[in-house]
């Protein structure tokens, strides 16, 4: 061994999480909560039971407890693939000539081939507890839809996944795989909902959206029998589920004699930055620490950068509760040539708050052009391919880096490689035939998205 | 933890293997000499320097220095990715009601999806250590070629790889990955060489075979200045290399008090399963233990099992040096309905000789939909989607886990989970689909290829 802090840095077993940590019971300030659409008040976890099984819409809705823990069959099928390695970028830091030293958590190793399988099983197991009949999802490129698939099939049940038009056709292997772990999956918007006839009405040739795919997977599981809707991100229970990429950072971190001044992750609906910050904005939160706290979007799909902070719809059909968060509009779908996954119209409600409140210090959008740079370079120095979507950090952290060179200073810089990119050959074929192109949407373009925010009286006007 | 023992287990810092072990140290009887196929005489390492780098060309003929300090640049790059991890597949034990343990050692966890990551990184570092100019190199499935791309990038070395042009057209992202890393990638047979031009001229629709992109890599090889040729299998120094996957398996079964009773692997050119059993195999010739080895093999491409103990060319194209070993006759070519891997004509002469010499126990084939049926449960219930190569191997696992439910015997069994599906959903897509069929070749189809061996005064008439 070449250098005393190894590439790769596993958890021994007797320092591997046994719960989850819920941040909002350290929020000093909470978000602001869900609103029943149809009255403008605030949701009672009961009028979740539809939607979500008994026991998510119970960790949807609690703000107080701060640590769950984990049910042993969640352990189990954790102890698979977790815990994931903390990994120090040697090589890309001896590229990059710098003082930085960057480390980042790797979530790929898994066959679902990104960190959404943390939540996944999580949701399934407690699904298959409830005992319900099947289980409803979007998925846009994939990646949520491949990890709810395996998780179903492990727990024996159902699972019909919406997946964005535009990906399905794009991915036929995405379907395949989904399709090799027992799950149905219909290209978004199909005709086998009311909100996807709706959709398709207006745009017969939409290449689909998040929004629309949620609208979709949601109608079916309130109107069929013992079946409920499962999200892969954005909800509190999913960053609740995911703080397990935190924890183990933090406990690995320490291991290592080390502690990040910078956290970065990628920010879709905020699933992989909520849970890999969690336990570092607690310490931020109680005076413990100050590190400094990145989200990185992609500039064509930009809500936290350019979104506003308002109660808006989680999906494009209106048919979901109303969350505050920074949104584009419901209806928003980025540009058809953005390949780099991150594609939903909002943002976590707890990252939101955090951000608006300041404690999620920075948000920084990047084109995709910019993102597969960093890609091909990591991938080349690390061997690691990387997913558009976690490639977006790494662009950060080379950037971060870089600016350490200049200034000299050595800061420790974590960031979160949530997948592998496997499935996305395509983007990265574009990328080197030089096919790809960068879209940032005008403020003309994002207007009318805003003109339609919901007019909710006394709230929103 | 619900378990004892681990799911997952990882060697820790001071149990990591710094040195490769050289099995052929230990043999009692050596494999036969390569010979000059124009003198029929024993290769001199010498006359290897046109084809291999200088060091690769000493490993391969070294029958005598039992351990290789493994490089630090190496070493750099496998602490990037190893140690992988060993693990008890417990979902599996449960599902088939076996008294049996199960392990497996996972070799999937790394860009290349495969094991072959282990030997191309070697054999890049070497060649950047003499200073070449490039490599090439075939790839069927394209493990080896990805492996060897992110190797040759990672090492700034210039690479063409030559695909079996059935693998090019059915996996068109196997070719991206492999340019993402920087590497020309050229459909076999290609009109780039004169053995390409000669297979083409006989059969111009043909979709290639291994031992023709072998031909056509040698000769670039050998009529560009500065460049070299490497293998990922069959060859003695990647035995040598993958010696790693046995070392650390063996030694994370002695850290959980665990030995096998069984090792499996699947066997193409033999290079994880030469792997998996080097030190075991030294166990069983020193008279330590006495574990049964199993060499799995597609019934498509039946080398252990149908072929001839022979001397014979590596490659279609007939210009590489003969090796002794389980042949179907170098151009035989597996039927194109074949998905599953492990479609090279001979085998490793090293477990050739073991297998003759009845050290390597059994050599057992496996239908193509029978791999199948275990790889899909196998994901459902380990969640690892496993490349059909590694299927075969879980194939035999199952199967003697299953023997051991009849007989109430708890054997320890161990195979080699080299690698993931990711590319390989055309396939799984067939077998879900139920187009796959199978193929075993008569002995009527195997005879012209036996007939064509070639004739070596003295030695095989």
């Amino acid at each position: 061994m070449t250098n005393k802090i190894p590439a790769r840095f596993i958890l021994p077993e007797n320092k591997i999480p046994q719960q989850w940590y819920n941040l909002r019971a350290d929020m000093k300030e909470q978000p602001d909560p869900l609103l029943n659409p149809g009255t403008g008040k605030p949701i009672q976890t009961e009028e979740l039971y539809p939607i979500f099984c008994e026991e998510l819409a119970k960790q949807e809705m609690d703000s107080t407890t701060r640590y769950f823990d984990i049910p042993g069959p969640v352990m189990d099928v954790y102890r698979k693939f977790r815990p994931s390695p903390l990994c120090r970028a040697y090589s890309l830091e001896k590229y990059l000539d710098t003082p930085a030293k960057i480390y980042f958590k790797y979530e790929g190793g898994n066959t679902s081939g990104s960190h959404k399988l943390n939540s996944a099983v999580a949701q399934a197991y407690y699904a298959a507890q409830q005992g319900l009949n099947g289980l409803t999802t979007e998925t846009g490129a994939g990646q949520w839809g491949t990890a709810l698939a395996e998780a179903c099939a492990y727990f024996h049940l159902p699972l019909k996944v919406y997946m964005v038009k535009g990906s399905y056709n794009q991915k036929p292997f995405r379907k395949s795989i989904m399709q090799t772990f027992g799950a149905e999956v219909i290209a978004s918007p199909s005709d086998t909902t009311n909100a996807g006839r709706a959709i398709l009405k207006e745009d017969p040739d939409t290449t689909g959206s998040l929004g629309c795919a949620i609208s979709e997977a949601v109608e079916v599981a309130t109107t069929t029998p013992g079946y409920r809707y499962v999200l892969g991100s954005v909800l509190n229970q999913v960053l609740l589920h995911q703080s397990i990429i935190g924890l183990e950072s933090k406990i690995a971190m320490e291991e290592l004699g080390e502690y990040p001044d910078i956290v970065i992750g990628c920010a879709g609906g905020g699933s992989n930055l909520g849970g890999l910050i969690a336990p570092f904005m607690q310490d931020k939160i109680l005076g413990k620490a100050n590190p400094y706290f990145i989200a990185v979007e992609p500039a064509s799909c930009p809500s936290l950068t350019r979104g506003r902070y308002a109660y808006d719809f989680c999906d494009t059909g209106r048919v979901t509760p109303l969350a505050r968060m920074y949104t584009l509009g419901c209806d928003f779908i980025p540009s058809a040539n953005h390949a780099g996954g991150l594609r939903y119209h909002g943002m976590s409600p707890i990252l939101s708050k955090l951000y608006h409140d300041g404690l999620l210090d920075e948000a920084r959008s990047a084109k995709q052009t910019d993102v597969f740079d960093a890609a091909v370079l990591f991938a080349k120095l690390e061997t690691i391919l990387p997913a558009p979507e976690s490639s977006h950090a790494i662009r950060c952290a080379i950037d971060e880096a870089l600016r350490c060179r200049e200034t000299g200073e050595s800061k420790t810089i974590l960031f979160g490689l949530t997948g592998t990119g496997y499935f996305d050959m395509t983007a990265y074929t574009q990328y080197l035939e030089k096919t790809m192109t960068d879209y940032v949407p005008t403020d003309a373009d994002l207007a009318p998205y805003f003109d339609r925010l919901p007019k909710i009286p006394g709230v929103q006007e």
